[in-house]
């Protein structure tokens, strides 16, 4: 099974700006340290603000930002918005597909259950379970210092 | 996030196989139901029959058939098998991929638990639990009376 590619810019971007430790970065300043297209990530982003997770900041510093705490992001609710317009399979399309057994197959329900207990594993786990390495992100990403933040936290998440 | 199609096929064809009672069936006669490609369906039933889910019979009367009895033949480990080659998210690739931070990434961890957990779904699931329904999935499948077998078990999996 694969991510579309929307939830994993979604959450490289979230991580990006967790590691910046809350400072907005520009949309061109994330796509360049990914080598990915600044288009792509502007709908991304945009989606984002949509559901509340980031916000634009205007003016000469401005870019985006997380708009609430990292602890405070549910990687669950990233993921659920970013695959819900996505098919497990032909006939978990709007459309239904076309697969003749359908409107009997019991095989349906088993794999939305087994989509379901995927994205529990997420809903378990909020940003900074994951970005809690932050220094060692930011040095990656060439971010400069980020504010020291003590945590204890740990991935995987509780 | 999405199955590949090479998974819904070989669902789809284990599931027609069982409706049939056990009796041989061309891959031509499975692809018409589903009007899909006989040339596709050939790679994923020469997949099946590597892992002893499927076994080919020669003669007038041959075609494909399930190797054992769908009792036995567990669902997670013909997911496993399907979805072998498909990488979650791009670090996830047997190259790597790019992402700058792959080294220190704490999602990753958590997404290779994600998916286990999907999996693991599947794997308390035999292809007897959703094709129990036989002869109504015999009977959209155009597949003529299947032999007549009590049963009581029924999706979702134990």
């Amino acid at each position: 099974m694969r991510l579309n590619a929307r939830s994993d810019y979604a959450l490289r971007i979230l991580m990006t700006l967790a590691a910046n430790g809350g400072r907005p970065m520009t949309i061109a300043e994330i796509a360049v340290r990914f080598d990915l297209s600044v288009h792509h990530l502007q709908k991304i982003v945009w989606m984002l603000g949509q559901i509340g997770i980031t916000r634009s900041i205007r003016g000469r510093s401005g870019g985006v930002a997380l708009a609430k705490p990292a602890g405070s992001i549910n990687l669950g609710r990233i993921l659920r918005e970013m695959e819900k317009d996505t098919a497990l399979v032909e006939c978990f399309r709007v459309d239904g597909g076309a697969c003749p057994i359908t409107p009997i197959c019991r095989l349906r329900g088993v794999l939305a259950e087994a989509r379901e207990a995927f994205l529990q594993v997420l809903d378990g786990c909020t940003l900074a379970d994951v970005a809690d390495n932050r220094e060692a992100l930011a040095a990656l990403l060439n971010l400069g210092e980020p504010p020291k933040v003590s945590s204890t936290q740990t991935a995987p998440c509780s």
